[in-house]
């Protein structure tokens, strides 16, 4: 015996039936809700990315409905592919059911209604189900858009030649250093688990010019809030031989314009379904640190507590701003306070109290942060004594300074903030399959 | 100001020298090494994918060569694109250098040396310094041909309707059990490391069919061998409504055609570079167990120590016998025995001593783990208890098969152990960026 490799089909999709009118089929799929009728019955058949309408009649269907039909049994269905009209008069294809072969059955209904638009629940009951309340269509359309998010930063890069890495999530040093980093013990030796892959995506522009990873990061942040989680996915870059930092916030535009693209045409169908907003861009405003401050207090008539940094109060403002002024849905902030950016940043040399560093608000809320690195050894080192570190503890983090590294800079996104806020989500949870939290380890 | 996101072009890549053949253009990247000569000097410069050469002559040379050039200086350099021919009286293009640009300067050199074929150290050496010695361009491609491992197999799946998903790496529990897990205190609560995204990717097959996931994972082996690591990048994929388990084979035949075709074309470079001998796969021939183990004894005359499960001399004879058999570098070894392979796994209903499972093995080495899972919630249950296990501790795993699961499978494949095999290593941290084990968590 041997497998060829050749994929064959001897089912039907949905997508394909405009293919097949008046034609036998057969598809499969989870039962995903029965609605009886007097002499005859719908089947809402769920199949990867669709709901499918079967119709039962003793008209057409060779075969009784079998009594053991239930919501959640996975079944092939054969029937005849005809055309109908939805509602408002547009052309919907359904399945006349001819017969109906059983593949599973669940042992007990869903304690949760999942049939609805939406799922029948408080928050907290949803991620307690979370095997069952992500096959209600909404929930799992979701998680559809954040691949799309999320593949489409992945082909713009790819495109722009950059390379995608791995970089390890034990470590042995925190990146930002700080309390909020989870300990392990590893064989005996204290170990972090990475709250980021800023060192490693430094080290591999020397080596690759640009490079950017997909992957969780960890955070033990002991606050609970609706925009923060203890583990997510973040999207990092990191480019090498920049102009300028202008350089890293024209790379993010672009991702994000190819994304938002992505989502309109090969995700249309989620966006519908969560009547999501997708941003229009055609350029993004750029302003500095102190001339939102100044925006915030002369238009806003707003007192910040903090000139160092923005709360979530003056972000909004900004979003609005961004709107008004230039009718966009983003607007990036430059030049942040050196006291609040890490070691690693650049300062601007033409006042090094500021950094070339910068935000990217989305409908008021922060979903980047980026900036250039330091790249020359003397100076980083110099940063670091000045900020009281020892660089002796950063002696591999260092290699890349020592040994040579082009000018570079980048960012990191976290994908379920940008899926939250792009579906206009209030929790990140809702943004998130499986969340980790200061009370939640489980599902 | 504002940022369009178009991305404009300063400076020519090599790959397109042929373009611009005695054109005056701008190339950017690192001086990875200066031969000099009596009136000359070859300045080699290292690009993201590329080493170019760059000739200095005072004859065409407007401007001095800087004394101040060094390897490892990152540089924009300006000159004339000129054909010239290789050894091998192929063309090859080369700059001739007007100007350079220093952008910035290394504050020591390498320790070791980088600038040869091969990094000139041993295995440890090279990876305590590995944000330097990843520069040689032998080592860097071998994680170019890692990336293209990875991003054929999520190419091919995604082309076949998966779902790319990210489940938790932070787990309230084992998902195989044993003591081989990283505990970690979470805010006071005992949590563990992923192994393995099984259950997670299991759920989800009842919500979009077909997942996949491409993701760090996490062993506390304490054995230090050549081929284990503690963390490495796991692509699993696991599929629903399949007629039998070797739909799951067929799926990985056609995804590991999908990656060698890839390697060939878009990694043509680094497969040259490495002398990687790519497999041709037409078919992979299947072979069960106990007629694996009959093959061992009768052709090979080698008397097995365990007769339920295969010692690495025993995969070595089946990758002989499969070549000389089948002229094939793959073979698929099915029907495991029910005693090693875990609680999730489906019994052959003919003969329950063994499962409804495979290992792949490439040229000798296993690199795939694989099979049908239990889809019926009380065949899982009744299972577990069998096994000593308590199904109340996996309640939420459980809500799979309890409210409905269509027959499903997947498999695991360890990029790294991958990659290694592929390019003839010995050891599988070659094929690791930063590899950690149980002597080594930096760099």
């Amino acid at each position: 015996m041997a497998v060829t490799g050749e994929i064959k089909k001897t089912t039907v999709e949905f997508s394909d039936f405009g293919k097949h009118e008046n034609e036998i089929v057969t598809i499969k799929g989870t039962v995903h809700n029965i609605r009886m009728m007097s002499d005859f019955a719908f089947v809402i058949l769920r199949t990867a990315r669709e709901t499918v309408q079967c119709v039962y009649s003793e008209d057409f269907s060779s075969y009784r409905m079998p009594p053991e039909l239930k919501e959640e049994c996975a079944v092939k269905v054969t029937g005849k592919v005809v055309a109908g009209e939805t509602r408002e008069g547009t052309k919907r294809y359904e399945l006349q059911i001819h017969d109906v072969e059983i593949l599973s059955h669940p042992a007990a209904i869903s304690p949760v209604v999942i049939t609805k638009k939406q799922v029948q629940c408080d928050l907290n009951t949803n991620l307690d189900y979370r095997p069952v309340t992500l096959r209600n269509p909404r929930e799992r359309a979701i998680f559809k858009i954040q691949e799309g998010i999320q593949r489409g930063f992945r082909e713009f890069l790819t495109s722009q030649n950059f390379t995608e890495v791995h970089t390890p999530k034990i470590n042995y040093a925190g990146a930002e250093g700080g309390t909020n980093v989870f300990k392990l013990d590893y064989f005996g030796k204290q170990v972090f688990l990475a709250q980021s892959p800023q060192l490693y995506k430094q080290a591999l522009v020397g080596v690759y010019e640009r490079v950017f990873e997909i992957a969780p990061v960890f955070r033990a942040e002991h606050h609970d809030t609706s925009r923060h989680l203890n583990e997510y996915i973040s999207m990092d870059f990191e480019m090498g031989f920049i102009d300028s930092f202008e350089d890293i916030m024209n790379m993010e535009t672009g991702a994000l314009k190819y994304i938002m693209n992505l989502l309109k045409t090969e995700y249309a169908n989620e966006v519908s379904l969560l009547h999501a907003d997708i941003p229009e861009i055609t350029e993004i405003p750029v302003i500095k640190f102190m001339d939102a401050k100044q925006v915030i207090m002369k238009q806003f008539k707003y007192q910040p507590t903090d000139m160092k940094d923005f709360d979530p109060a003056e972000e909004e403002m900004l979003g609005k701003y961004a709107k008004k002024k230039f009718n966009s849905d983003f607007i990036f902030v430059t030049h942040y306070p050196s006291k609040k950016r890490p070691f690693y940043t650049m300062d601007d040399p033409e006042d090094p109290e500021y950094t070339l560093s910068f935000d990217l608000l989305f409908r008021g809320l922060e979903i980047t942060s980026g900036g250039q690195r330091v790249h020359d050894y003397y100076e980083q080192v110099e940063k670091m004594k000045r900020l009281g570190m020892n660089p002796e503890q950063f002696e591999t983090y260092l290699m890349l300074h020592k040994y040579g590294a082009p000018p570079h800079g980048g960012l990191g996104l976290g994908l379920e903030r940008l899926t939250m806020h792009l579906l206009g989500f209030k929790n990140v949870r809702e943004a998130t399959m499986f969340p980790r939290d200061i009370n939640r380890v489980t599902p």
